[in-house]
């Protein structure tokens, strides 16, 4: 604490140009991405007052290392409860009232960057350099802290809370704190719960939003409260003491279970899994030739651990054996959510998968160690790990054993995959196959398209996700910054980089993304890098080159090799 | 047979220019494949004579759409054996005596057409227009037709042998006659079984090679005779009557399984599975740099049907259970064949694999209906469908239930894939994993890369095959005649034309490849097209675009789009 409190005051009157070109690797890099993200955001501004700050701000990343460390060997449980240090934070000024509209407004390192804790208003402009968290904090900038510090609960500290106090500069009016509560009306989608703030949404109803690229690749286990949100319809409300799950279709009749049953008449199993949206970088799609679609970037995808039931225990229990349904060719999926018309959501999964000892399909009840969120099918969803979202239906409430595929819109008209030459005069829904597996996919989560890189550097550090459907583990993630004309390879990760590696699964069943990061040296002459990532699974599929031959009238199964576009700033001579 | 006889003379002595326009879409297209044929085999002599040649060709197609019909209708079982027909067309002529030299030097269309029959020689340059199976005849040119023959059974009837009868020219020298019998030596090779001469040769001595595209799609199941072959050593000479299979390293200890036992002791399998070289089209891979290993076209890949004891039921019969072997992860194989020091070809495929009841592996003993042939691996191999050729171990002498991977040469050296990157100085064959199942993998079969199509054929028909490893079925083949602008979709066919479709396989199981065909429009601009397929698996993994960013040292697993390009030859004014 006392080196971050040092390095602040000495950030703020001694910035420390002179050891620019000095810095190592880890700072240089660090600073680059800083860098890359106020390029983005703010593009049309390179002024020299802007150029100053750059330079605070390479001195406080370097002076901030210790910060991280101070960070990172303090950290404890988060309490979601204000704690005495924020009351006195809060009530013994006596500063400005402000209006949110105006905490708001000021949402650069330009206009100044605002937040709010508390019924606080806090000048934190000097403080962004600083943050060990990088430039991740620009995300709350003129708005609340409290979402974000629920998610990283690192925060939930002394000393983090006493150098906030340090910024503060008003009050919020306490209207504004009122408006935080919800207010409630006939909407259908009222009842939705509260999202966080940090997803990009593409629909506000139904729901569907995603976590900024660079966040997701933070965590190997995405928090709940990030994993990208695809909802078809409102949410529904599920009282969780009359939930009752209905298992229909086989001799014995229907098996009805409550999530008590659930919970105790089957082992507890759980797996890691990431989830993707058919449509996960439909963006890129559109580019190519308008879709129709929700207008997904690169983050439709996230990954979770969930525990449950295993659907084959269910089905055994209700009577399923291979002698007992040799016409089953299916298991469908109705969920409780529903239209106006009352029609619910439904897919189906193929027999198969549902029974295989090795398909390890959940009707799950927890994830990520707690019980589901709303937004995430509470009380209980399948989980079918390395099949299409579309298929890993939420709020389950009736499971039937098929001869046939689900009948529904999402199964029978949608979620398939069509050639670049049928459009919606020539496509009949009936010649493609329902998506279930999914193909290799990868994409680079930083630095952003867009974004400036120093020449200074030297180098530039990429990192991204990588992820294959049915099971197929990612063997190799390539990496080119010349727009694929050279390669070098990635290194993966299984886990967090702070805890061991999580063991590699049995052929067949690695349901989990793997992470990546590689550094490339900055090539002398360029001034542009077209950065592109391709994966590799462990049957040796590969990425498609180019969107345009993978187009389809959906735009669905965008698994081209991911680009990014990043400029290198030269340096300038006086300096 | 009297329309054959009858399109015979007409087209001998009043060829049907006039008719040239009229030519129905179906003789058109043969047409086509046979002008290609001409053009890539001759390329520089279009002259007149050829011109008019060429006349007489389409005139023949024309009339000979009867012949094909009476083949059809008539066609019987293939006798092996000559018949009494044969000894009337060899021995009441006295005509000139041929060597072989001299037979050989006749080998095409403007040097004259020659055959040998059972020691007859014929000039059939006339007839090759009127050929029902079209130009696949010149690949008898200048040698026996026997192999052929006895490939194609629609040949054993009388009335083909009364037409050839009329092409006799002379007899065979009986020196040449004798020199077709094999001569043993001290070679290690010496004892490899004769093969097909229409089979491409990559290697002699170990025998590698695979048959002429064109024929390769003829077949939904590959006559065993032309079925690629690729062998690591020499074919080991096997006994069935004292050949003995070991089955090793479970807690019963070894099991010793005679031939017999194999077919009586355990129920018969039987699938219809693809198999296909991880080299398999290795030659695009050398066009962007050198690599190592047999410069493979695109028919390193076959299709056939299997049938022997499951490898599941031996394992169980061996003492395999789950509980039995918990540290077991993979099962090796190891062949009866040997190099000089005497180490055998040998590799492993994974646990799950070998003892899934849907993983279908086999211990063969049948290709096609028949034992095994010599080089297919004679008595016993592995078939382990959707896993890349060289796991599915021939000459099977030993099976290892083990934790380890096999530790051949083949299994921890070779028959791994990597980044285009890596180079024989950098590359770490630990870091890869040995390929088991394969990518979407398809290809161009006709046209052939080089030929010429006519402007007034006003289309162009594209056939080739499609296959995907790990039991995905292939749900869909785009192709493209603009080299991937725009795009339509194939007829798939699994099965012969005149038989119904095999059915549809369980999902996971779908061993066997499809074939596709596609008419395109000749485009009105177009000198030259570019004609381009990639397929679709079910889980919709596709292709990518292009051979360089996949390339690897080793040239395996080369499954981009394929692309052939064929000139359009405009029509002449004068005509």
């Amino acid at each position: 604490m006392l080196l971050l409190r040092c390095c602040h005051s000495l950030t703020r009157f001694s910035p420390l140009n002179t050891k620019r070109y000095q810095l190592a690797p880890v700072i240089a890099s660090c600073a680059i991405r800083l860098w890359s993200s106020y390029s983005s955001e703010d593009q049309k501004s390179h002024h020299h007052a802007h150029r100053l700050r750059w330079r605070h701000a390479v001195a406080g990343l370097l002076a901030g290392t210790g910060a991280v460390l101070a960070y990172g060997l303090h950290h404890h449980q988060a309490e979601q409860s204000g704690s005495n240090e924020v009351q006195t934070i809060g009530k013994t000024s006596a500063l400005p009232i402000y209006t949110q509209e105006e905490v708001t407004s000021h949402r650069s390192i330009e206009d100044g960057v605002w937040v709010t804790y508390k019924g606080g208003v806090y000048d934190i402009t000097e403080f962004v350099a600083m943050h060990p968290g990088g430039d991740r904090i620009m995300l709350a900038a003129g708005g609340a802290l409290e979402p974000f510090w629920s998610l990283y609960a690192v925060h939930n500290q002394e000393h983090v809370l006493e150098i906030l106090s340090e910024y503060k500069v008003g009050e919020l009016s306490l209207e504004d704190q009122k408006k935080q509560q919800k207010v409630k009306s006939s909407d259908p989608f009222s009842t939705d719960p509260q999202r966080h703030p940090i997803l990009r949404i593409n629909s506000l109803k139904p729901f569907n939003a995603e976590p900024p690229p660079e966040i997701l690749s933070d965590s190997y286990i995405t928090p709940s409260a990030i994993f990208f949100k695809r909802n078809h319809l409102p949410v529904p409300q599920v009282d969780p003491d009359s939930y009752q799950l209905q298992v229909e279709g086989l001799p014995k009749g229907t098996l009805t279970l409550s999530l008590k049953d659930l919970k105790t008449r089957f082992p507890k199993h759980t797996i890691t899994a990431t989830l993707q949206c058919a449509g996960n970088r439909r963006s890129e799609m559109n580019k190519v030739k308008q879709v129709k679609g929700l207008n997904w970037g690169i983050a439709a995808i996230s990954n979770a651990t969930w525990s449950g039931a295993r659907l084959r225990d269910v089905l055994i229990a209700a009577g399923y054996s291979k002698d007992e349904a040799k016409w089953a060719r299916h298991v469908q999926f109705e969920g409780l959510d529903k239209d106006v018309t009352g029609t619910t959501y439904g897919a189906s999964i193929p027999l198969n998968k549902a029974v295989s000892e090795e398909g390890d399909v959940l009707l799950a009840y927890e994830m990520n160690g707690e019980e589901l969120p709303a937004d995430h099918g509470f009380p209980v969803r399948a989980v079918v790990p390395g099949t299409v979202g579309a298929r890993n239906v939420k709020w389950l409430g009736k499971i039937v054993v098929s001869a046939e595929e689900s009948s529904s819109h999402w199964q029978q008209n949608d979620y398939k995959g069509f050639s670049p030459g049928t459009d919606w005069d020539s496509v009949d829904f009936k010649s493609a196959p329902a998506i279930q597996e999914l193909p290799i996919q990868s994409a680079i989560t930083t630095p952003a398209d867009g974004a400036t890189v120093d020449r200074s550097a030297e180098e530039v550090t990429v990192k991204g996700y990588a992820w294959s459907g049915g099971g197929r583990e990612v063997v190799r993630v390539d990496v080119s910054v010349d727009g694929g004309k050279t390669w070098q390879v990635a290194q993966l990760r299984s886990g967090d980089k702070e805890r061991a590696p999580e063991p590699s699964p049995p052929p067949g069943q690695a349901w989990a993304w793997k992470l990546w990061e590689v550094t490339a040296a900055l090539p002398a002459e360029a001034e542009e890098l077209e950065i592109v990532c391709k994966a590799v699974d462990n049957s040796y599929n590969m990425q498609p080159d180019s969107v345009p031959p993978i187009w389809n009238l959906r735009g669905v199964l965008s698994n081209a090799w991911h680009r990014v576009k990043v400029k290198i700033r030269e340096d300038e001579s006086e300096e």
